[in-house]
C-alpha cells in the first residue's frame, strides 16, 4: 500500500504543541493539570475535533479520537504531559504520530474492519502520585489508598492540583469501571538513550520492557568530628554507600549483563565540611527485562547492602517505592512490526526498552508493541531533547501501516 | 604547691552558661553575635568583673580578663560560640577553666612576676566568614578580602549581622594592630574524639595540631535516562565520587596512616530517581600532622581524582576553600606539663589534635600548648556533647599548675 503521513503536518503539530509550556530555561514544563498541561490538552482536543475523530475524555484525562464503528479499537498514543525542564518529543511524538495516522487513514477513507482510537494519558511522567496514573486508570488498576495518599512531585496535594478542573479523585479511580474493550495498542517513543544513535538506524522495534524497582535507602552510622576522629574508629555512613555504588554496579554489570542499577538522589547527614556523615539516605533504581532477574537483583542488591553495612559498623534500611513488571511483546505483533517494516523497506532492529512507558501499563488488558525513533545524543527529560524529523516519519509511515495491519 | 580549682564553681559556671542559648532541640544554638551569642559575651563580662579582673575588648569582640600588671602576660582560654544545634562544653571549658584558675590565683593572692590573661576568642566555630574570625584578628591574620567577600554558615551577611553590635568590618581589621605581646597560650578543650576514653584516661597532652585543607570538587559527567542508558555508556558522575570516596579514604588509611580524609557534604544533580547524575559537588577535608604529609595528599588526593574522572569519562575539578597548617607543640612547653602532671599525680596521654583551635592560630605569635580532656562517646558539636566532671577537675587543675609555672 502506498499510504505515507505528511511529515510535514506532522512536524507543525509538534512544533506548534512544543510552544505549550515553554519556560525560562528553553524545556517545557508541562506537568499533568498545569496551567500549560490545561492549554495543551485543548490544544490537542480541537486538533482531534478538526481532523474529524470522535472526541472522547474519561475521568482520568485520558484524551481519545477514535475513528470507526463500536467495538474493540485498534489504539495507538502516548502521553503529552512533560517532566518540569523537559523536551517536546518525548510522549508527544506518539500522541501525534497517532494522530497523524488516522487523520491520513479518513482521507484516504480505507475501509477496516476494526474501529481505530487514538490516545493521550494523562501524567505518563509521575508528576501526580506516582508514574502512569492515566493509563493505569484506564485499565482500573489504582488504588485508592496511592492516589490520596500519594505526594505529589510538583508540590501541592494532588487534590488542590485537581481543584482548578473538571477531575476529581473520584473521577479518576472510577475510570477504569468504564473501560471499553482493546484490541491492540502500539506505542510510537524516542528512545530516551544512545543505541540507535550508535547502532545508526531510524527504528527501534521494542521486544520487552524493563521491570523495576524504586527503593528509598539509608546507611545509618554515627556522626563524628571530621579531624578528631581516627579514620580506624569512624562509621562513616557516606563511605557505605560510596562503597555500595561501586559494588552494586560491578554487580549488576558481570552478573546481570543488560540490566541496570541507578543511584539517582543522594542526601547526606548532616552535611558539614566538618563532620563525618553519619547518615546517608539515597534512591536506588534497578531496572531489568527479565522479571527472574529483578527478582535475583533485588535479592543480591540488598544483601551488598547488608554486607557493606556490616563490614563497616553501620545498619541498612529500605523502602519499596515502586515496582512494575516487565513485560514481553507478544511473538505475533513483532511479526507484524518486522512484516510492515520490510513492506517500506526499513531496516528492523530489536532491542529492549529499559525506560518505562504506558504501553506496559495497556500489557495487563491486551498485547501492546513500541517502535522507537532515535534521540539524539541519547538525550530526554532535558530541554536539549531533540530527533531527525527523518526518523519520525519513517518511525510514523511504520505505526500507520502497522495500525492498517491490524485493522484491516 | 597545693592550690586547686574549685570544681564545684566552675561546673556552676558551665551550666549556667549552658542554659544561653538553648534551642528546641535540646542543643546550644550560639553563633558569634546571635543575640544568643551577645547574651552569653554580657554574662562572661559579667563574670570577669565579678573575679575582680580587668576586662578588655577588642575590636574583633574577643573578650579578656586580666590579673597581675603590664608586660606580655601568660594567656590561657578558648572561645564561647557554638555551632548550630551544637554542645555546652566546647570552647566553654576552656574559657571558664581559665576564669577559674585566674580567681583561685586571685584569691590565694600568689604573687607571680608575670601577668594573666584569660580570653575569650570570637567565632572560632566559623560561622561569620572562616574558622577563627578572632583569634585571627588578635595576631593581625585576616586580609580585608576575605572578611568582606566571605559568605557566612547563618545566611545574613558579615555587616548585617554585625549591625546590631557594637563591631564593624574594620573594627574587626584594625584589632591586629593593637595586639599585645604574648608570653605563652594554654587551651584546654574536649578532645571531640574518642582516643581518651578508648584510652581511659582522663588528661591529653596535644603534642601537635593537624593542619587541613578544604576543597570544594565536582565530578562532571552527563545526566541520562537511568531505564534507557546501558552501564557501559553512562557518565555517572555519582559512580566518579564513589569511586573516589572509597579510594581516597584507602590511600590515606594504607599511605598517611594518622592523617584523615573525609566527605562530609555531597550533592548530586540533578537529583531524581530516574536519571544517572550528571554532576556531583561535594566536600573534601583532608588533615595531617605533619606539613610534608599534606602537601603529598594534596597532590595525591587530587591526581587520584583525575585518574578517576579520566577512567570514567569524566571532568574534575576542585578549589580551595580554607588551609591552615600543622602546629607542632614547642618542647619547652611539652616538659612543663608533664611536669605539672607527675606534680599532681596524673598519668599523662599525649596525642595530636585533628581539630583545629584558636590555640593553633596563637602559635604565630607566641608559644602555644593544649590540654584534652575526654568526649564521652566521642561526641562534639552535637547536643549530646559530654563530659566527667572528674575529668574537668583535673583539666584545669593542670592548667592551674601550669599557668603559674609559666607565670612565676
Amino acid at each position: 500500500m502506498d499510504i505515507r503521513v505528511d511529515i510535514s503536518r506532522l512536524k507543525r503539530d509538534l512544533e506548534e504543541l512544543g510552544t505549550i509550556g515553554r519556560d525560562a530555561r528553553g524545556g517545557i514544563s508541562r506537568p499533568s493539570f498545569s496551567r500549560a498541561d490545561l492549554e495543551a490538552r485543548q490544544w490537542l482536543t480541537d486538533r482531534v475535533q478538526n481532523a474529524g475523530l470522535e472526541l472522547r475524555r474519561d475521568g482520568a484525562g485520558n484524551i481519545f479520537g477514535r475513528l470507526g464503528g463500536p467495538g474493540a479499537a485498534v489504539m495507538a498514543g502516548s502521553h503529552i504531559d512533560t517532566v518540569v525542564n523537559g523536551g517536546m518529543f518525548d510522549g508527544a511524538c506518539g500522541v501525534l504520530s497517532a494522530l497523524e495516522c488516522l487523520r491520513r487513514i479518513k482521507e484516504e477513507k480505507l475501509a477496516l474492519a476494526r474501529p481505530l482510537e487514538m490516545v493521550s494519558f494523562t501524567d505518563e511522567e509521575g508528576n501526580l502520585v506516582g508514574d502512569f496514573i492515566g493509563s493505569r486508570a484506564f485499565i482500573g488498576g489504582l488504588n485508592r489508598e496511592e492516589v490520596e495518599r500519594g505526594t505529589t512531585q510538583i508540590g501541592p496535594p494532588l487534590k488542590d492540583i485537581l481543584a482548578g478542573t473538571e477531575f476529581t479523585v473520584d473521577s479518576i479511580l472510577s475510570t477504569g469501571l468504564e473501560r471499553p474493550k482493546v484490541e491492540a495498542y502500539l506505542e510510537l517513543h524516542i528512545e530516551q538513550g544512545p543505541v540507535l544513535e550508535t547502532e545508526g538506524l531510524s527504528i527501534g522495534l521494542v521486544d520487552r520492557i524493563a521491570g523495576k524497582q524504586h527503593r528509598l535507602c539509608s546507611f545509618v552510622g554515627t556522626a563524628s568530628h571530621a579531624g578528631a576522629t581516627p579514620l580506624e574508629l569512624r562509621q562513616d555512613a557516606f563511605l557505605g554507600l560510596a562503597e555500595f555504588a561501586v559494588k552494586s554496579t560491578q554487580l549488576v554489570a558481570t552478573h546481570h549483563y543488560g540490566s541496570v542499577v541507578t543511584i539517582g538522589k543522594v542526601g547526606v547527614i548532616p552535611g558539614s565540611f566538618s563532620i563525618v556523615p553519619g547518615r546517608a539516605d539515597f534512591s536506588l533504581d534497578f531496572r531489568s527485562t527479565s522479571a527472574e532477574t529483578l527478582q535475583a537483583m533485588e535479592k543480591e542488591l540488598l544483601g551488598l547492602a547488608e554486607d557493606v553495612a556490616a563490614t563497616r559498623g553501620l545498619s541498612f534500611g529500605s523502602k519499596l517505592i515502586d515496582a512494575t513488571e516487565p513485560v514481553i511483546i507478544p511473538e505475533r505483533l513483532m511479526r507484524i512490526l518486522k512484516e510492515e517494516c520490510r513492506g517500506l523497506a526499513y531496516p528492523s532492529f530489536v532491542l529492549p526498552s529499559g525506560a518505562g512507558h504506558d504501553a506496559q501499563i495497556l500489557a495487563a488488558v491486551t498485547d501492546i508493541a513500541m517502535i522507537f525513533i532515535p534521540s539524539i545524543d541519547g538525550l530526554s527529560h532535558s530541554p536539549q531533547e531533540a530527533i531527525d524529523w527523518n526518523d519520525l516519519e519513517k518511525g510514523a509511515n511504520l505505526l500507520l501501516h502497522s495500525l492498517i495491519h491490524l485493522a484491516r
